[in-house]
């Protein structure tokens, strides 16, 4: 099997339990006595807002739980990993479908967004609550025994809570119809992508990976003198800056990439996106080019762009990311070589797994 | 102390206790380093959409933790309850932001509905998102040690999810803008109402007034032979009928009663609502009166809606509702009257005072 093989049957293996967890939803919605109609529309809202992005989140579960583990996993764990998998994806698909509204957006995934599918319309604000409640409905039937439920829902509550405060942030600095570029900054931008990405895409999938693995909450490693490792606050130590780095390279594809790379057309610019390009050209404009940003930046307008993306240019943002991109990836890869491993504990190879797929990626 | 004054008092007191916990949400939100202007906005968004309401929810929670104990509480039993009471109202607050949103409602409690205060908008949906996401942030510090905190949390959990299936079926079975009285009847309605509001309304409160309580899943009541009771069954087995009964009669109050009585204007007629009323009258109606019905309910005009008027007295709505007033209390009563108290278990007058509090309500 060549890797592209390995991944699509990998791919194909975590939608299988899609299925499984979809269904068993289904029949116990429908099981409480809700009309057809009902049944119907809530499999509709499964199928079209959970399955069809990357799956980036949900797999990564999986992944972490192998490589904790370090051998192939049982069926058994297998589903209880893709379980916790899917619950993170459904959480995305919570706030997806919300963001969606909030923004005006009009397609997702290369179909329109939920709640501009006809007859769905504010509904999908109910939908997307349905979607969050169906991962504690998730975690209840298939971990309401285990000595780390309690853990698994402060983790998730706590995750789901921190991309609100990062959502509302985002959408009081940069309203999608009002353009105000003295809310912006690098540290503004740093603040949103923490908590509005960096929480729920890469921590929350590891805590659960390492919850389900029973990896506990302090163990101490033979240093000399030995000393004492509090595994969730040293992957949360890791997993934050890297998720920054992921989300300023989305910015910064968004911006560079051809849509043949990044399989669409870029519109932060025209979206008045609060994004890493538009806070380093801030930060590095004299006042003349400052005035350029603040009069063509955010506007629905093919000319207003292109004058940005060549002030984008003049200002060497390329060069500004290729210098960043190196020194994080340095400095990321420094904290991971200080990782003491020990049995049944934290694992370097989970975060240079993440680091390996995020490095120089073009899409 | 008057008893009117004695009523004053408590709401002061248990408002009290929004003000702390207000204050602790905030502080931490502040904390987590979110700008003066985030902070703000959440600041508005709870003192907005928490306190204002009648706060029976969120207050029969205190209520029935004293009921339970049979004595006063101390300072930090009655905070804890407290708490828990103001879980509730977030939670209510939480449904009602959005529904405010689905319905497209104008004002609620006397003001505009949040979302169309100038500068919201639909960012009205994560402010919902973040008024659920408190709830867990404050079981979570106030709780976390308590060995009932995975029970508190799946209550939490599951009645959330009934109330948005109650709500879902609401949505597809009444829309705010299309009349189709072929997918009304009496059945539905019972559903949407068991879903929507029994549940989180009378169940919830109660349920967590029990957990703090420490009434156990089980116990022994010396019958001959001795039997057991499953308390939270049995609770549920009374709060739903009863709130199915407290629903009927704010439907039938939303038709019969001036708008002295009920503090406001009932506009279930013209709204579409899938109320008690149109589901009895479409049971009784004869073919003609029920062409009445399809042509004139649901629909923004005065005259139309007098018509429906005249029609629910045709049918004695007052009438039929008077006695199932009579026959709902008179089997809620023989219920009530038939649990056994013993020590750390079930009282009788936790139901008693819900019931007393209902009967004959004119608002
Ligand atoms: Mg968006
Ligand atoms: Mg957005
Ligand atoms: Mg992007
Ligand atoms: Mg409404
Ligand atoms: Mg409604
Ligand atoms: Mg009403």
């Amino acid at each position: 099997m060549s890797s592209a093989e390995a991944k699509a049957a990998r791919r194909t293996k975590f939608e299988g339990v899609f299925e499984k967890i979809r269904d068993e939803l289904i029949s116990h919605f429908a099981g409480e006595g809700m009309p057809a109609e009902a049944v119907e529309w809530y499999r509709n809202n499964l199928n079209y807002n959970v399955p069809g992005g990357k799956l980036n989140r949900g797999m990564s579960v999986v992944d972490t739980v192998e490589i904790l583990k370090g051998r192939a996993l049982t069926d058994d764990e297998y589903f209880k990993a893709a379980v916790l998998g899917w619950c993170v994806e459904l959480l995305q698909a919570y706030f997806l479908v919300a963001d969606d509204m909030m923004d005006a957006s009009i397609t997702r995934r290369g179909q329109p967004c939920w709640y501009r599918v006809s007859e769905v319309g504010m509904i999908a604000i109910n939908d997307s609550f349905m979607l969050e409640a169906a991962i504690y409905r998730l975690l209840k039937v298939h971990f309401r025994s285990q000595t780390y439920y309690a853990d698994l829902l402060d983790v998730f509550h706590e995750t789901t809570y921190q991309t609100e405060m990062g959502q509302l942030v985002d959408l009081i600095t940069a309203p999608e119809d009002k353009v105000d570029l003295s809310k912006f900054s690098l540290e503004r931008h740093r603040l949103i992508v923490i908590y509005k990405t960096a929480y729920y895409s890469f921590y929350l999938p590891v805590a659960c990976a390492m919850l389900v693995s029973h990896i506990p909450e302090s163990y101490t490693v033979p240093t000399s003198p030995p000393s004492t490792v509090r595994p969730y606050d040293l992957a949360l130590s890791i997993l934050l800056p890297l998720g920054e780095y992921f989300q300023i390279q989305d910015d910064f594809l968004d911006f560079s990439g051809t849509p043949e790379q990044i399989g669409k057309i870029g519109t932060d610019i025209v979206d008045n996106k609060c994004s890493w390009v538009v806070n380093t050209a801030i930060k590095l404009a004299t006042p003349a080019q400052r005035a350029i940003l603040d009069e063509n930046y955010g506007r629905k307008d093919a000319e207003k762009e292109k004058k940005i993306k060549a002030l984008f240019e003049e200002l060497n943002i390329r060069g500004v990311y290729a210098e960043y991109e190196e020194r994080v990836v340095g400095t990321l890869n420094k904290q991971i070589d200080e990782i003491v491993e020990v049995e049944g504990g934290l694992k370097r190879e989970v975060f240079r797994s993440f680091l390996g797929k995020i490095y120089k990626r073009s899409k």
